[in-house]
């Protein structure tokens, strides 16, 4: 029996939450938020059995073996530095941070402490991504030439959060960066993103982009293409496609359900899922089972400290790229590892 | 809280227990079976209460409010019987019996007791056949003219199954007659069917066939066209169409990802889930949380004796229908409703 | 070089003008009509050599080698046999008669004058249902079990052409009677038909149905369900499905273009190829090349007379059935050829 | 009836030769190819009444109104503008040539000569990608925001051809430039190249890449993706998707049938049409009509000079960008219109 604690409990932490509360050999004890009144008829219906405003419960319980971050990002940092000195393993939501310094640091302490940290990319645990990245590790696409991903949200966040996303690049390609690094296999060496705003004028007032192309250069020689926008108005649009030496594997768009209807004036099916807690529910349920699993067996967890990295260093470049008009081709250091 | 006991931790008995006890508003406090310790294992893993070969325990237990009859077919006449006398309200796995009279007679004590009774027809609860039946009901196919099902099973079950079975018709065939009904929203009238045996020759010797083409006609003109086989060397073959006066519902498959890889060689996709615990997974859950829904509200169930009276009619019918080569019109009460 | 001439100059025997006059190793010397003044526009716009409205310039033609017979059916008979007696090869549109005796007629006639005769079941060109033969005869879907053939037409024909049509089964169900023979290589011992007026009055009053569901019983076990409607509001839905001991093979229907359009309020896919002009227009181009190819090596044709007599016997067993709310067993002389 | 002549017999030349014969209102009067013998055989089957190796008896010859340019690229110009002299409309295949000065030459003769001149992007005639065309132009896709382009041919030419194709842009590339400002509808702004050699190592030799991803900006804002293989083992993969503020239009590869085989080992369909001459089949009648159409009414072809000229420019763009490994902003006069 693993003991866990959740800071922050918006919408993804409550995702968290109510998948483990579903699993027999896994205790959620402790939830905290900073606006704990709004959160405690949630959590009470859920039968989480502490809730509270102060996160160090969670951090300083001996009971508890393990922490979940899912509060904003610029307090990912902090918290990971402070559960690795408390010896907790962490599981933390996507970007560690919005520069790569503080991302190192925060990864310098996790490393000291030999903590197990897993960050938050849901989208390897996706049945049909998991199914792209099996053939072609399997050899069946051979060596891999060309990836293309599209990756459409269905609706421009708040004004308030794209001010502080920190970008499209670190708050929403970041996943593509991560999806292309774990398809291919190898490094990206160069990047080159190209932006424009269609959709949302907030963008443009914060130097944000609501649409975007991005070209990835890997070491192994592979290209990889991300289209990006912002607003896709039939919904959450989510496909990857390898094109190699023996051939080309894709996925489409996952549906409600399969109903086809001919009529008279048209021929029509299910819009696709419409957001990630459609698309990804069955992601989040293995992603947070595949954490515990290292946890139990003292595995490395299927996405590391690492993954964050080079995803947000990706990010880093492309947003360079953008500005300098140009392709970019190195970024602090090449990882962390070595 | 609803609390409930499970009579026969079989296949389905698990499929249901396991799905309760991830409910937080139901308590599942006892389940029996013959061969207990065979099941203890399993039970422990999932932290139920009782354990028992007594299914006594579980219908006179003053604290249980519901029973999910799950043992083998002939006992559920005296089951459900003796269930309702106890006062619990009911979910009972298909069919009723295997014979329209012992059936009439399990009825007629749940009418008088005033217990809630739904039967397994669990397809009903899956979300493709359920769009067509929205779809249908909403009128966007207009007046229905003909509806075809496919319906074939992966693999034959062993001999000692097809030997006390029933027949293919009341084994098997049985959902399809429901879903027509369920979609047509009308009785039928008359029922024609066709039959060989193809696969397994214990069919022939207990007098059954493993491979069918039924046809129903029903009471508002409706044609319904079946076919059914026991072996689908590529799995689980489940689909529905309904042709009407405003167009035409269809609904494929599930696959358990969109991935298609194209080689050298050839083009391939997945195939269909492998059988019914992989393809209903998900219409189990709503199935079992809608007999709760009914019994919470006090409503009648989605599935009904009724509805589990008429669906056994017209097996017995397409019985009668096969032996006699001829198509068939009556066949006992038209109904227990009127 | 082949010289033909064709025999009524309706909507087919256009079609098959028009694609002789492509080819270039083949004269269509003359075509005849009753109403030839209407079809000289045209014909001249063809580039036709002679219009006339006595079909015996083209019979008493020695130049002429083949004649094509697309005139109304109820003059098949006479021109076959005349046709023969002449000397030339013979296509004939379907059916060859409404009677079991005019058609053993016509066919004594031209087994005694050793003329070729291919019959116009044009559904055994198209390029998916050729494929589905194909596949099955490869035996890769094994012993043929079941076959599902879907047929149904955009709209009814006017009620002129339905009094005199013969009945849907004859006139329209025919083609799919030949699909399912040519398909599963055996011939039919049984017949059960299923019907209804859902649609045009004008059946009713004739005797005739709009709907149909059709089961078949071959001689090798094999059993097949045709569902027919004069109507489907979204275009001509002609579909097979062919399921064995080895696997399932299905064809769909072929659309115009492959675009899908996703917008906020659907997706949506083109609507099926309107009718048989557009669905079977290469059909068209095969059908009679196969014809001429038939002459050019003295080959039995693909389609043969005794092909037409048994989609006619199947016809005429299934209104037998349909009028006796019974399955029919025999009718007439099992073949010709025995 | 408009009299033609056809310059080179090789693969392409053929193609439109055979078209043009089955035309009744256009005479293919003459066809020339520098090896004449190897032609005769085939132009004898065509029935075409004049082959010769002298080019001039076509382009002197006064009956002849116009002329199809299907040799090699190096004789583009020339011919063009000898032709244009001698008062003949032209259609030449793509690339006009291999540099943008030889090609504003040759365009200005035209202009000068008021003759028109159609240019060979025959994927503008596709059914598929004219039904994109229309939904953009229609508006049911909302501004154009990203374009996705995927072309990739089955296998690599020899390598003679390579040699002398003038690289991978200007070759195959240049398609999809014209189909990305065709759909778009604005000219291009800026492009960026990006390439590998995966497939021919001959590729290498000469300085050239064999798959290619390419980002192009349009004056509008839009942007364009398209990525080029010279070796997809399962056959030709042309598909294109457009994105906007309204939804998204998307077209597939065309399939010989609809055919799916479901069996133990695979869900299979079809491959591809294997290369251009299956997959254009139609396309390339649709193109030498519309050109035939320009020339009887006087109109303006669909397929410009101008167009011809901007293709060209955006393959010497890319050219530029991949050896700069940067974006190329200009190259070169912007339009010959202005």
């Amino acid at each position: 029996m693993i003991t866990v604690g959740i800071i922050g409990a918006g919408r993804i932490g409550k995702v968290h939450a109510e998948n483990i509360s579903k699993m027999r050999d896994v205790r959620l004890k402790t939830i905290s938020d900073l606006y704990v009144e709004s959160v405690v008829p949630w959590a009470e219906g859920q039968g989480i059995e502490n809730i509270t405003n102060q996160y160090q419960e969670i951090l300083h319980d001996e009971e508890i073996d393990a922490v979940l971050i899912c509060s904003s990002t610029q307090t990912h940092v902090p918290l990971i530095q402070e559960a690795a000195l408390c010896g907790k393993h962490i599981f933390c939501e996507k970007p560690i941070s919005f520069t790569i310094e503080d991302t190192m640091e925060a990864l310098d302490v996790v490393k000291e402490k030999e903590v197990l940290l897993q960050i938050g990319f849901n989208r390897r645990f996706d049945p049909n991504f998991k199914r792209v990245h099996e053939l072609v590790r399997s050899g069946q696409v051979g060596d891999v030439h060309i990836v293309k991903i599209t990756s459409r949200d269905p609706a421009p966040p708040p004004a308030e959060y794209i001010k502080t996303s920190g970008g499209i690049f670190i708050d929403m390609s970041i996943h593509d960066f991560d999806m292309a690094r774990y398809i291919v296999g190898s490094e990206v060496e160069e990047v080159y993103a190209q932006g424009a705003v269609f959709i949302d004028p907030v963008c443009k007032e914060v130097g944000d982009v609501d649409t975007a192309v991005i070209t990835l250069k890997f070491k192994n020689g592979a290209i990889a293409v991300i289209d990006n926008s912002r607003k896709a108005v039939y919904g959450y649009d989510q496909r990857v496609e390898v094109f190699g030496s023996k051939g080309c594997v894709s996925v489409e768009n996952d549906l409600p359900t399969t109903a086809k209807l001919l009529t008279e004036e048209s021929v029509a099916t299910d819009k696709p899922k419409y957001f990630f807690l459609e698309r990804y529910k069955e992601a989040y349920v293995e992603e947070i089972r595949s954490f515990f699993h290292a946890i139990k067996y003292n595995e490395t967890p299927l996405v590391t400290g690492e993954d964050g990295y080079q995803a947000e260093r990706i990010a880093h470049m492309a947003k360079a790229s953008l500005r300098a008009n140009s392709p970019v081709q190195c970024y602090k250091k090449k990882s962390l590892l070595t």
